[in-house]
């Protein structure tokens, strides 16, 4: 098998059901959502044989498989879409984000990104969902697209962010907080995000 | 002597042969490609002194040259241009991905990206030059650009998937198939890319 | 505490003072700074207990937290703004390209980035610095913005490339010259940056 096709060398290229330049936002959205599990792949592979982190290892695959049903949701312009990202993905990510919340240290201030290479990964994996949140944001002001896919990405950076104060937790590692920082997290019932 | 030269503290930077604001797709262009050449250098760091790769070392380090030929073709505006990238180092990676594809695991459904740090940092890079690929196709629908360098980077994320499926299989690690996936791999005539 | 709003789920998000949209260019400009702090982090996760980079793994922290102040400038569109980063941020950046430029060997043309992990990830945070640098052009363009910022990222990127020749000399990693590279570096009065 001949793995390049050279039918994108003029830069335009396959959707399911059509094609479109290259540089438009839809392949943007799904392109950033591949480098972004790629970013997890490499995240797996340092956790890669470290006990203590079997929980965040399981749900990372899980999240691999659910980053490939949001770019294929978004791939899709046929008439009939059978969308596969659920709300059952994002209700999933709510029980982990507050578990991991509820795991870590207290949290009152903004905290450097960093701390162990795993936890710096997560950290690196969650500015690139934000990344592809703002794509997909772009693309829906001119396109229709699965909805669960906005609040899958946004719930998702904010999973990572939990995951990575955890991972610092488990492995000893204090967080730093930015030494300027106001007391931003707190309790809110309505506000922005 | 001074690094920094403070001439571009305005917004504006300096082409071979003129000059233009830093955020034109031009510079957008050729500093996603410095980008992606940065990800090669730590995927290099990470190869290093690994028996079993000396094919796979000696490659990124020419593909390394070739990208500054790319970054470089990219940058010149005057009115003659001696591009550097050759048709030679396209055809170069045709050959090289047929093998790697040879030697991998037969391949029908897509994978999750992922497996060894090395093969994880391959992935990385394949998904950056598929964004260096949509700036490049930006940028050739206002400018006139060496056309090779889009054939070139269109080969070269295909490269890159082929070469992190031998560094996973060299290893021993298999790679994952996601869930979901239809049969997407086959042999093709003519489709897109 | 919850750490999910949900009100950003439909695409817009809060600034300090205002709402925006998500993509818009201020939330991508500060977006991608905290991508590139995210990014220091794994770069002093790899430094962590290396002996001989004090000065530098000192340097970084501050950096992060300057970055913050940079990421907070962006984000206020109230009437009244307390900017956070000063002139003696983008000074001391320069006092350090200075004696980095002086440790390490003289240098005449392009350098493949690469060498060391610490100073390949360096090589990255430079060209994640300049990405930022083009979206806060864009950003000014549009929007008044705290011009230190600008400065501050230009001085960065310069900041980056040497530290990472610097990481590469006292590890007794010698950098690669492009091989096709026209003498490049060399004293300027005033000429593009
Ligand atoms: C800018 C910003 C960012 C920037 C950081 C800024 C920078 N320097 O680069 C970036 C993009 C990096 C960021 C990231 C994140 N952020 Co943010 N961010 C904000 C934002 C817009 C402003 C924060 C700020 O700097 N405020 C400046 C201070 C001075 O203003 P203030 O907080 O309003 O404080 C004033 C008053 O409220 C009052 N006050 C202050 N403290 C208190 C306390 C109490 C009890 C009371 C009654 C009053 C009060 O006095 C202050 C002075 O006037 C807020 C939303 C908002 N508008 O507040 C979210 C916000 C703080 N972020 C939030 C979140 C979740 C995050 C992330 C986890 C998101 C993610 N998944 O990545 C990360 C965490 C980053 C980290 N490393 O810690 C949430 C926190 C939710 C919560 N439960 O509290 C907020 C509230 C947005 C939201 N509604 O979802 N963020
Ligand atoms: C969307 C997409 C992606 C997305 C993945 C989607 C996601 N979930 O995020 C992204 C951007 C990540 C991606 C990446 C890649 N992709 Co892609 N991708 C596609 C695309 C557009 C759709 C694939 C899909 O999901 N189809 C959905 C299924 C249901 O549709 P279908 O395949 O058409 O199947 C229908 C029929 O064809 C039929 N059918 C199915 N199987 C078979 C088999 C036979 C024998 C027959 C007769 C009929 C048949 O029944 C199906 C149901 O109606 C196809 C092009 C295309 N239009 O098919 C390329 C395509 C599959 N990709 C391709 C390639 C090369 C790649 C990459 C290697 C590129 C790279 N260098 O990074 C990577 C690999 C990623 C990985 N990790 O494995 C090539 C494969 C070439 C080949 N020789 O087969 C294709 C065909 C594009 C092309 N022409 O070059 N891709
Ligand atoms: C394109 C470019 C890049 C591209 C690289 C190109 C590529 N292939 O991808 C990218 C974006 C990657 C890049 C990165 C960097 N660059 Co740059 N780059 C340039 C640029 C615009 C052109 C360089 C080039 O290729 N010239 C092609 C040759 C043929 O042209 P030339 O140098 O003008 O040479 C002609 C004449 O000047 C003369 N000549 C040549 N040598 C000499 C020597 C002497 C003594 C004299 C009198 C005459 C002379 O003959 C030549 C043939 O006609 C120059 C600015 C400029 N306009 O020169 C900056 C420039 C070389 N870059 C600079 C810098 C600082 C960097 C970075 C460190 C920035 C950063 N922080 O990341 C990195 C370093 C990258 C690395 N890995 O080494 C500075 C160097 C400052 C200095 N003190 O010399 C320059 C001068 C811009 C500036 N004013 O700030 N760069
Ligand atoms: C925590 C803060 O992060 C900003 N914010 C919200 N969504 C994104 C995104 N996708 N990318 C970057 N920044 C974002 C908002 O300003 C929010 O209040
Ligand atoms: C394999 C699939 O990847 C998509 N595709 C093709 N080129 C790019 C690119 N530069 N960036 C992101 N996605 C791309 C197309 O949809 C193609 O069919
Ligand atoms: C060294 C060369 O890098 C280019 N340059 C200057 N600023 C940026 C940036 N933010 N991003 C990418 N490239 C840039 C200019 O062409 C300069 O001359
Ligand atoms: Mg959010
Ligand atoms: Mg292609
Ligand atoms: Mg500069």
């Amino acid at each position: 098998m001949k793995l390049y096709t050279k039918t994108g060398d003029k830069g335009q290229t396959g959707l399911v059901g059509g094609r479109t330049d290259k540089d438009s936002l839809r392949v943007e959205s799904y392109g950033t959502i591949d480098e972004l599990n790629s970013f997890i792949g490499l995240a797996l592979a340092e956790l890669s044989g470290q006990p203590g982190f079997e929980d965040l290892t399981a749900e990372l695959l899980t999240i691999q498989h659910e980053l490939f049903d949001c770019g294929g949701d978004l791939a899709i312009v046929t008439e009939r879409k059978d969308y596969k990202l659920t709300e059952e993905s994002v209700s999933f990510l709510e029980t982990r984000i507050d578990a991991y919340t509820a795991e870590a240290p207290e949290l009152k201030k903004f905290i450097l990104p960093g701390g162990s290479k795993c936890a710096s990964l997560l950290h690196i994996a969650r500015t690139i969902t934000r990344r592809a949140e703002r794509r997909v944001v772009a693309l829906m002001k001119s396109e229709e697209i699965h909805e669960t896919v906005l609040r899958y990405l946004n719930r998702l950076s904010d999973y990572f962010f939990a995951a990575a104060r955890v991972v610092n937790a488990r492995s000893g590692i204090g967080d730093v907080e930015y030494e300027r920082s106001a007391i931003v997290f707190r309790d809110r019932n309505s506000s922005e995000s």
